[in-house]
């Protein structure tokens, strides 16, 4: 078995082979552009990984791994678009650097070429993975939905948050893990734990997110703590301490949210100390580590040996318990 | 065997089924109004009628039907966008109507649903027609691309024109009733032809709207002819006759179009003039008149008996040798 590393280095090797070379260039540069401004390759080295801990091979499945890469990005060129995003890592997103036109039709295309390397799996394959790749896409397209609706709603509650990040975020990482298992010749059964054991480690992990944005260390994290109060996103802190101050007839919060002039500095520090008012870390801690737990029972139930449990163990501790 | 009107009443009766309930709303409410403003429904007519054809039954061909209307219908909600168009048939465009984002995401979510209807198809045609809709759908994308292309480019020949309206128009048309004949249990050989009557048929299509934007009787075609003209769109017509042109080191047609202060119906009459000077008509008629025999020519080759060629000969009565 290969190491997340060492699959990662596998997949950027065929993602590379992989870059489009016809034309329209001005449909396909764009693509080639934003597949190699990197990022973590999370979702196919998942799935690699996936098919390699059900004895699979990986050659097998490194056009689903390729694909779920397609898709993921077509949703990142889009969702930075709708957003009005400059800057994806630290590089231009595509309608900054192009155009809109270019970003909405190289995104588009980017999308049908997930399906066209879907559709290179062996028939074995083929119909079960883009049966979950369907659903899966559809509940991006939901999640994604959810999310835009929540920036003007008002009482939205932690509930509907982690539904909205399950199917913005999740629910992908899940399906990568399941067709993975799948390629892998995992049974029903057990590929149906790999999804239960990702989709609820993608949620511990965004909430984690949320964690380290408003308590990390700079230094560690690579970014200053507070990015998240200071544009009012509507994590799972902020609104659980909406709730919560809702519940005490206490309107602190609200007034500095929507206090204009009110400096970066003191913004952070005065909704930091609320959150310690309701005791919103602890909170946040706890609703990630319920979710740890569930990924770890699913997990628990797998049929596979406890060295390849330590492996997706670990996994959890990499993704989840961490401080970077 | 139904008759052209009576498969667009089934079928519309199954889009009217299909309508989204699904939450969220803000997704799903954009692309039943869109689907609900109109059109001909050309391409599921066509395949529902490829399919019966052949002998089969438009119950087994109604979810790809379906899905070429969703895949549609998304290409034209993109378009919209990239063209800024305020208007679809007499009906506010998604952007228009609702925003921007709005018009990405409900579009995007609406290529998944055709893929998730394609997917609804019994195992027996399944991958074929899924295989034939990627290859399409990357093709109509390419299109769109160059049509996108031309405008800002010089020298556009002929012959790049009738590729780009291959790409952007035909190759949906031709997949409809490929796949069509495919779920009516044609034979490979009698799909490819089915293709290949369709792709030209398409390519003619295409060149006589041209044509009668130029040419039409106002009161048949429903609109004042000469808006091709007005703004300059790069049809075959003002190609041909821009390459002509060229060739005689006139550049009389360059300033007439180039001139921001002429007058709509001086416009239109002094480019009239020249293409009749060029006789731009006559190329024109004989290039769609090839292409409709490219169409004839493919469909003698199709075993099928003579009343259901006739049917479909009379098809391409329908579609070109029309003066609306």
């Amino acid at each position: 078995m290969h190491s997340i590393d060492e699959l990662r280095d596998i997949f950027l090797q065929h993602l590379q082979n992989a870059r489009f070379t016809s034309e329209p260039k001005n449909l396909y540069e764009p693509n080639n552009y934003f597949l190699g401004i990197g990022g973590k390759r999370l979702r196919p080295v998942l799935l690699l990984l996936s098919t390699e801990i059900f004895g699979g091979n990986v050659t097998d499945a490194m056009n689903a791994a390729l694909a779920i890469e397609f898709f993921h990005n077509f949703t990142l060129i889009h969702d930075d678009v709708m957003d009005d995003a400059p800057l994806r890592r630290n590089f231009e997103t595509i309608h900054q650097k192009y155009n809109l036109n270019t970003a909405i039709l190289s995104g588009d295309v980017l999308m049908v070429k997930a399906c066209e390397y879907l559709g290179k799996l062996d028939d074995k394959y083929f119909r079960t993975c883009f049966d979950i790749f369907t659903k899966t896409a559809i509940e991006v397209c939901d999640g994604q939905q959810y999310d835009i609706d929540f920036e003007s709603k008002q009482n939205v509650t932690h509930v509907d948050y982690i539904e909205m990040i399950r199917l913005k975020t999740s629910v992908l990482l899940a399906a990568s893990m399941k067709i993975g298992a799948i390629i892998g010749n995992a049974n029903n059964e057990d590929a149906d734990l790999m999804y239960e054991y990702a989709e609820n480690l993608g949620i511990a992990f965004q909430i984690q997110d949320d964690i380290l944005d408003c308590f990390g260390d700079e230094k560690l994290v690579g970014k200053q703590p507070g990015g998240d109060i200071i544009q009012n996103k509507k994590t799972l802190l902020l609104i659980e301490a909406l709730e919560r101050s809702k519940t005490n007839n206490d309107n602190q919060l609200t007034q500095i949210i929507t206090d204009k002039h009110i400096e970066n500095h003191q913004k952070i520090n005065s909704v930091l100390k609320i959150f310690d008012q309701y005791k919103i870390k602890e909170f946040a801690v706890q609703q990630r580590n319920s979710y740890v737990e569930k990924s770890v029972k699913a997990l628990a139930k797998i049929n596979l040996d406890n060295t390849k449990k330590d492996v997706l163990k670990s996994l959890v501790d990499y993704l989840v318990v961490r401080d970077f």
